[in-house]
């Protein structure tokens, strides 16, 4: 295949720049095939169009589509707005409605940026995870749940934590298909000793094992001690796989890591008949949208995961890799990276250097 | 009052020996006030003695007590077993058996041990956050649960993660109040924009203060950006409240940024007509088990907890954190806390040095 169509997402806040400058990175690829971006919309943007935060018209469109390029989503505007009409519903929508029911979040530590994080650098020095996520499932989708009202007049507030055997099955075989091309290590992290429904992940995560994957070594640890690992001695991980809600938080956890959410990119994957979305993991910045200081580099990144994850495109997926390593190594730094002797640049020219680079 | 009938649970692996050394720190308040110590049964040592994790006998006798400090529980023994042969369900049902619905865990960065954290010393230097973890509710006790199948034969795990009104009220209450003694500022945590049971969580804390505590500040934060606040920019926290599983999470991430696991103690209270739970956060350290070998410091501090919250002794629970302080600042350290210059000794010596200190 050499032609593919391509869904933008451009969103909110700092999103329609970082969605241009992405844009201009990859383009250099177009002498070797060709890309049909077209955009549409979704969550706060969406919303003032047209009410929903991902609306149909939005969801037919990606669905013809080979791959998803989201920025990021969300603002104060629409923060106070009941739960439907929220930027996030509209993410929790696509995700489900796609099938996209596998999350991966590298926590690969920059070399670069070495010093970006918390952590002393002797701890991040070399610290390469990465967490596969369940996204469909969980507490985030499972029913019964609501906020009701007892005969004595007490509220009350419930969500089920729950998880089929399928469901599984299939991310615990992404994780270790994944792990079979990186260190062959995966930890499951799951609340066994606790959770009727960790134990049935545990059980499932084993036999998967036995079953399809010997050659892949599975240790577990619960989540809370999880938690703590990632900080105390990040190095012994190579994937982790847990639910929806553990993995929301443990990835966000991991991310702290690379010290700077400028250079995180993430892919939604799991559907083997439709398109994936990629997305950096930071947030909207409306503080600074519109104003050219944005950093790219995470969407540009989560741009080589589609083109690894999604187009069949690996070999592209390393170059594009290779061109933001270049341009650390050249010193060019958006404000968010801005270390001694770098020179400054905007998030326009951060995507044309990039390109350049390519 | 000035006698105190305090049960003692050693528990399993070094948890005997702390608690020896523990009861030997403490000795010289005998000297202002009665304390008689009584041991029982509790973990692994129970289910090897009586088959049950927490046998009837150990129940009755912590509810005539004043008090009760806990030492450590499980080990690799007892790792296999069903779950209500496991010594972590003898903890879940001592904690809802007595009502204690408040976990204080206190993450005070350790003057003299500040370079034992994995974080840099200019990010964790002064900080000191309570994290109030509501201890008797959430996805740990929530029913329906279990583990059933399908009809077409598809096995499937849940837990209901479920709060009532008057849950969050307490735990609220307890978090505010402990807010006023400090900083007065307390933040929340919660997945509220994805669960019905953090959105009911969030009205009643904002309620709670609106209505009774307009002087303490409330924020709010989402559970995956609190994990990642809490390594990003700790200093912000003053207290942390939040449901028991994002507590655990949270509570056990905030330890590292002290550090050392053999400096934490906790609290869990929260009935006020009967005796709170004082405990370290560390394991039961099996392989280093009766080598005295084992930090007491932990477990003395939670003796202090015990001494503030539970025996109104808030004075000799000063005396005795100052006394700790001293011993630090002396040079004496156990090998979990050992740094260039200092004299070591185990954990026998350590509880006599708290007890001269005193
Ligand atoms: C915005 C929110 C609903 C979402 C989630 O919790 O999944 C976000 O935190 C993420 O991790 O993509
Ligand atoms: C042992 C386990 C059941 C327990 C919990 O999850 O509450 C522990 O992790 C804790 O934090 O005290």
């Amino acid at each position: 295949k050499d032609s593919y169509s391509i869904t933008l997402l451009p969103g909110d806040g700092i999103g329609p720049e970082i969605t241009t400058a992405t844009v201009a990175a990859i383009q250099p690829f177009s002498k070797l095939f060709k890309m049909e971006f077209k955009e549409a919309l979704i969550g706060g943007a969406a919303i003032d169009a047209t009410g929903s935060p991902f609306p149909d018209a939005t969801f037919e469109q990606i669905k013809a589509s080979d791959s998803v390029l989201l920025s990021a989503i969300g603002g104060p505007k629409w923060d106070g707005n009941p739960r439907e009409q929220r930027p996030e519903t509209g993410l929790l929508a696509m995700r489900k409605g796609l099938g996209l029911f596998a999350n991966l979040r590298p926590a690969k530590v920059v070399r670069q940026l070495l010093d970006a994080s918390t952590l002393k650098p002797e701890i991040v020095d070399g610290v390469d995870i990465m967490v596969v996520r369940e996204l469909t499932g969980d507490v985030y989708f499972g029913t019964p749940k609501g906020i009701e009202t007892t005969e004595s007049g007490e509220r009350f507030g419930y969500n089920n934590m729950i998880y089929y055997e399928h469901e599984v099955e299939r991310i615990a075989r992404v994780a270790f298909d994944v792990a079979r091309k990186r260190g062959k290590r995966v930890c499951s992290v799951d609340k066994a000793n606790v959770l009727d429904v960790s134990q049935l992940w545990r059980d499932v995560v084993i036999r998967i094992q036995k079953d399809e994957y010997p050659d892949v070594e599975l240790t577990h640890q619960y989540v809370d001690n999880a938690a703590m690992q990632l900080i105390r001695w990040p190095k012994q991980f190579d994937v982790m796989v847990t639910g929806n809600i553990f993995g929301d938080i443990l990835s966000d956890e991991a991310s702290m890591l690379v010290g700077s959410l400028g250079m995180l990119p993430s892919a939604s994957v799991g559907n083997p008949s439709g398109p994936g979305v990629f997305e950096p993991c930071h947030g909207s910045a409306p503080d600074i949208a519109g104003q050219d200081k944005a950093n790219p580099l995470a969407m540009i990144l989560s741009a080589a995961m589609m083109l690894r994850y999604d187009l069949g495109r690996p070999e592209e997926a390393d170059l594009l890799e290779t061109a933001v390593d270049n341009v650390l190594d050249q010193g060019y730094a958006t404000a968010d990276i801005m270390r001694d002797g770098c020179k400054p640049v905007g998030c326009k020219e951060m995507g044309q250097r990039v390109a350049e680079a390519l």
